[in-house]
């Protein structure tokens, strides 16, 4: 008799495994950075959730334990920024064996605590069981006035396409801690693995994008989402969930410092595009307000929506040929099955 | 040269574990079963966090996946309900190894989404990834109006302490299924799996109670917490919380039907104190809102809080002989590491 096998999460794939989660789910838990709560009329409570698990995102040859609490934090309330939703607090769920070092889980702590002294917010709950490997499970609450929550679905044909920073700086960093680059320029390295190590939730940005908005009355629509997942998965994202095309200018990506210098300007855009983790955000806005916005907060236009009829995003290159990106996001973004 | 060993955390153990960690956390995370957060003048947002890990928590032999995923979300609305709270949402991560059958998730998930039908609150985030054991990290999300929340340090001396329902129930269904007992009467023992597998958060309870709260004006003191590590526990933290003694009658702790005539009387008042996870909710109040409350929802007056200078609970026997339960919390409730 043949033995009947299950099928099983690795059959499935992590994108198919969401597919079939996302029905279990609450309609606004899915599609942006966080999902959006009504606490009342005057408010939303916004609220995302990470789980890290050791040698999957983390291991002790690149991420010391001050690190991955930075990091672990830093993603979750770059996801709050992105919803432009102010910080309320975090709770820590910890896995670990027993043979933890407490030293190792003090510096987690000093890590997470540094970065919501930064940013704000504060640890308002946990629970710490044993477990085979070290688990760090966050969730970050934020609020966010109604009419001011930031959403992926929103962007319409003739809109700026901005990006708050460069992009590949924690890819290159990561490269830099694994060894795999040498002989850069030290200072433009130690940029690099900053971003890669300490990334910064940009609500700085956000703050400046409020200034500019009108103090009574409707606000403008606009749209965005954080870069974590790369800046191509981003632009891509926001493409689909508003049914918008995007005209982007590959020559306007930001690239850190010295990138690339160091190992070409090709590898330094693919890294910008696929790398990911660079934490900054990625905004849909009217022209006149990207300009400004872009012009007070350093900010890059890197293009526009259009009304192709169909999604997608061209990149257009320097001899003004435009390039359909056309590799799946499965291929390109970490799956976990 | 000897080798310097790092102190571990299992050399600490989870108490000292908890207490090193509380430096990190705000002042109000830490010492009820929820952290209570302030949305605005009229609100409380009440979160509570709790990561279950395959082997330590949950087993295929004791415990199928549908019913990993109604205790799970029931031990955390237990959470908000002890707190006076309302739900409106959880959040999920998982960690997954890619061996896991799909249709152990998807059962999961329906236990999880049966009990919320029932309780109340929806799945509002999610995260999944790769690890070695099978863990559910669940965050609780509610809400309740300031002067309503339920803390554990309120008590004052000549209090009632009411018990909202039996105890030792679900410690007995563990041992149904763990085959530890045997020739039982079956329908009691149908219920106490029921118990175990599947826990009931006492909304219906914290409803009655505000029933029976003043319209308007100041409602009076109370206290309480939920007995998921335990009476004993439980009637301990409030104690110690609040600053008071306790006199328990030993005789009024309310079994579950046929318990005592299976294992005997003093086993089944063992399991009613140490067993835990029955998710009862214990309460300090008024004597006379005591009468009323317990009345209408077959709640049971245990004894009362007392002023004896020193912070202990006085298990009264049928002999009138008290008996000071000195028996440490750390060795008794369930230890980590």
């Amino acid at each position: 008799m043949a033995e009947q096998r299950s099928l099983t999460i690795a059959d499935l794939g992590e994108l198919d495994l969401i597919e079939r989660l996302k029905p279990f789910c609450a309609p606004n838990a899915v599609g942006d950075d966080g999902a959006l709560i009504a606490v009342d009329a005057g408010h939303r409570l916004v609220v995302t959730t990470d789980v890290l698990v050791d040698t999957v995102h983390f291991s002790d040859r690149t991420t010391p334990p001050f690190t991955v609490g930075w990091r672990a934090v830093a993603a979750n309330l770059s996801d709050l920024a992105a919803m432009g939703a102010a910080p309320l607090g975090i709770t820590v769920g910890l896995g670990l064996p027993p043979e933890t070092p407490w030293a190792w889980v003090k510096s987690l702590y000093e890590g997470m605590a540094a970065c919501l002294r930064e940013y704000g917010g504060a640890i308002v709950g946990g629970d710490v069981c044993r477990a085979a490997q070290r688990t760090v499970s966050i969730t970050a609450l934020g609020q966010v006035w109604p009419e001011w929550a930031i959403r992926r679905d929103t962007a319409v044909p003739g809109m700026s396409v901005v990006v708050t920073g460069a992009h590949g700086g924690s890819r290159a960093g990561l490269a830099m801690l694994l060894g795999e680059l040498e002989g850069c320029d030290t200072t433009a390295a130690a940029g690099w693995i900053r971003s890669h190590q300490q990334p910064v939730p940009r609500f700085d940005a956000i703050f400046e994008l409020n200034q500019r908005m009108p103090l009574a009355g409707p606000r403008p629509a606009i749209a965005g989402m954080d870069s974590s997942d790369g800046l191509a998965n981003a632009l891509l994202q926001l493409s689909k969930s508003s049914g918008v095309g995007m005209d982007i200018m590959r020559s306007r990506i930001p690239l850190p410092a010295g990138l690339s210098a160091a190992v070409g300007r090709d590898l330094a855009i693919n890294w910008a595009l696929y790398g990911g983790e660079d934490f900054e955000l990625v905004l849909c806005l009217p022209p006149d307000l990207a300009t400004s916005f872009a012009a007070a907060s350093g900010a890059t236009i890197l293009g526009k929506t259009t009304h192709t009829g169909i999604v997608q995003v061209l990149f257009w290159t320097a001899d003004e040929k435009p390039t359909p990106m056309s590799i799946p996001l499965s291929h390109k973004s970490f799956q976990h099955f």
